[in-house]
């Protein structure tokens, strides 16, 4: 039986994740859920799972919840509640689907105490690739990507060499905006964004991929997971999302993992390898599927992508500042406060006023995530004024 | 170093093998090579490649050579000097690319003496792949598919579980005659065969192609090769020849093998594995690709494919019966003396006037070989009368 911790149970990872074990009874146990401030949806799961601890890290969210639960399961609040979460020693894999850099600290807690990671928090391996990885190899700890391109990616790989990868072909669906010119992009709204043409997703990850900081993401998370060289990662825009990435290895030989875009066939994966087991979920049909297309990113319309391959080739603490500041601009734009087109100046610039450290330690992280959104929040002002 | 014999050296993948050999100095050692008949050829590769031992099965043609050759290489000829060739001690692998059933008896004494085999002869497998893969088990003996096809779906299960194969998705370019109805075929010439679009290969398996023979001869060396029902086996129609197949999984995660159609791609592997090696042959390129189509194969046109479905299902002496009669009709249409359409008649009517033996020995395939040629024969000589 596979114990789970599940951080960020009620965002659509996490639901997705209690679908694929409600799906297998037998086969898991929920173990520990957490979640930021979802009382109502967090008690429906705890009445179905019944996991030992449940968190709710706002503590306001957190007092309604113990004041109407009478149940068992343990109720914790605040960052120390995730931490016990992420480390509860029945605890075997902790999947990581909280958003942002704030997956950081429970994700290394849960390493740090011996737990398997099903990672669908990328900007842990952004901001912290180098300290994460190298923590995971001394406590001999799995990370197992949950991303459907690194899952392919990761499966591509089962039974080849790492030595023998000669690129990674990360593929795109290119998002909704694929196909217009920057022009066209003046009057974007949340909107516009939202609606992707493959898979539902949360707000800020949606946003994300209308604009390819998400794939620029998933570049730098692939380096470290694959340990690779950026010069060895080519992005493949491939609309239908059926192949969900390729490798090629050094005898030209390719291999890809192709699905319907459905995150719960790599959610389980992570949580079954290194074995498969039956999932009955629409399966690809070849007879009606009748054509895939490639082509090249436009990086004159989505720069950010350009942007991220620059921050993860000069590396130190330049990618967790180019995620803190996509994130502080995504999360403006997505309140009213920034036009679309300016998520690209506000990271630019401030990776550009930035004094990169080439080999932090996780303080360094955290000093430069913390300086990079407040160098966002004095650009966003002054392109408020 | 791996020693390496070659049977069928002179033909398509023999060349081709040689090709990758020749490109890899030190790698490899070709430590013998055998030929049917093209002495001119065999001499040049015999001054190149410096084997130990050369054949050429046919006599006038050994005798040639002989006449005229002064090397250290020993040239042998028939029947013995074929199985010498195979089970030569010092010989690792042996690379069996000869045309035909005849490929049958050399294979099974190159496996009964412990050789590793790469496999292009897929008649092996279709007459008699439970009695091979039995002999090869019991031998502790890997064989290595060649065909792209089979080698695309080896290359797709590394690090997985046969035992988590949903289905085997068997890609097919639909040959030149993809999407013509059946009465535009009546006036087919070899010539019209022989113009295949994606792969240059030799004439039999070329007019094989086009009439999706060569697909139902893969669809039951798939069987023997990865242990699937026929069931398991779906036949893709992917004009682009671009993915070679596909393996689906029971969790619905299909993974597939993409390159360039090029042999000398799986001809490496087959040689290399488990390892890779560079390979400087084209590569596919995402930019310039654009568009990858797939649909069903159509059976009303080209019955052939579903007679090897029956084949395969029944079972016994079936499938040699079915191979037998295959090649009888393809070297009467090659000759000129059998129309493109009858080839499916012939292969029919043998099918049907087969009394089948449901658990043969080896002495019983080579019976049911014999029996459906003079079988085809006669059918032959009817349509002829």
């Amino acid at each position: 039986m596979q114990h789970i911790a599940i951080l960020g149970s009620t965002g659509s990872i996490g639901t997705q994740a209690l679908e694929v074990i409600a799906a297998n009874p037998g086969t898991f146990s929920v173990t520990t859920l957490a979640a930021y401030h979802n009382d109502s949806l967090l008690e429906k799961q705890i009445e179905y799972f019944k996991p030992e601890i449940a968190v709710l890290v706002d503590k306001r969210a957190a007092d309604r919840l113990i004041r109407r639960y009478s149940g068992p399961t343990i109720i914790l609040t605040g960052e120390e509640g995730l931490l016990a979460a992420a480390t509860y020693n029945k605890v075997n894999t902790v999947l990581t689907s909280l958003v942002g850099f704030a997956g950081l600290k429970p994700t290394l807690a849960a390493i740090k105490a011996g737990k398997n990671i099903a990672l669908a928090n990328k900007e842990t391996l952004v901001a912290a690739g180098e300290l994460v990885t190298q923590l995971a190899k001394e406590q001999n700890v799995k990370i197992l990507p949950v991303d459907s391109e690194h899952s392919a990616i990761f499966q591509c790989l089962q039974g080849e060499s790492i030595k023998n990868i000669q690129r990674i072909l990360l593929t795109a669906s290119g998002g909704p905006f694929r196909g217009l010119k920057r022009e066209e992009l003046e009057h974007v709204t949340v909107e516009d964004c939202l609606r992707h043409p493959n898979w539902s997703m949360g707000k800020k990850i949606t946003v994300d991929s209308s604009t390819l900081a998400n794939k620029g993401l998933e570049v730098i998370e692939a380096r470290w997971l694959f340990d690779v060289t950026y010069s060895q990662i080519e992005v493949v825009v491939h609309p239908e999302s059926i192949i969900h990435s390729m490798v090629e290895f050094l005898d030209g030989s390719v291999i890809a993992q192709l699905g319907k875009p459905d995150m719960r066939v790599p959610i389980q994966y992570a949580l079954t390898y290194p074995e498969r087991i039956v999932a009955n979920y629409p399966r690809l049909d070849f007879k009606t599927l009748s054509t895939l297309t490639f082509s090249s990113p436009d990086v004159i319309t989505f720069p950010i992508l350009q942007l991220a391959f620059t921050a993860g080739n000069t590396g130190g603490t330049l990618p967790c500042v180019f995620n803190a500041a996509n994130e502080e601009a995504v999360y403006a734009f997505l309140a009213g406060k920034l036009r679309y087109l300016d998520i690209f100046s506000v990271i630019q610039s401030v990776m550009e006023s930035h004094k990169i450290i080439s080999i932090p330690d996780l303080n360094d992280i955290y000093d430069a995530d913390l300086w990079s959104r407040m160098q966002a929040k004095e650009v966003l002002k002054a392109i408020r004024e």
